[in-house]
């Protein structure tokens, strides 16, 4: 369930938070973004059709089971307004 | 100023709604969404460092100003939880 907090969380915290909100700068924010996007986003990771070394790096050969969770925990959280820079 | 609506607003509304909120599945919600990541992502759609063709019609050869303008408007919108599928 999107309720339980996904195993592999911790890798993507460290830049994106656990909640979806960017810790980096250059981290885009996750909370509530889209699910489909999300998906699409990570596959291109995940295969190199989107070339983010980083990226690459963290997600390495995630399983779609893993993808899916951490697609879904992220599009879940509620999007929250921060200052923008 | 961010509060005024970009000229080139209408092409990305299309897909990603006036205030950031994807019109369309698989595109992402832009509101609330990081300035720098937001620029950044535009300039790899602009140069082809990301290969979406669909954006790379969209945006062609987006001046600095445009390109600026228009994450400065999306990042000021405020983001909005939605149903997530």
């Amino acid at each position: 369930a999107a309720s339980a907090k996904p195993a592999r969380l911790g890798l993507c915290a460290a830049c994106h938070g656990e909640t979806g909100m960017a810790q980096i700068p250059g981290a885009p924010n996750l909370a509530g973004q889209k699910l489909d996007y999300l998906r699409e986003a990570l596959k291109q990771y995940r295969d190199g059709r989107r070339n983010a070394p980083l990226m690459r790096a963290a997600i390495g050969p995630i399983s779609d089971a893993d993808l899916d969770e951490l697609a879904r925990w992220y599009s879940a959280q509620a999007p929250q307004q921060q200052g923008t820079p």
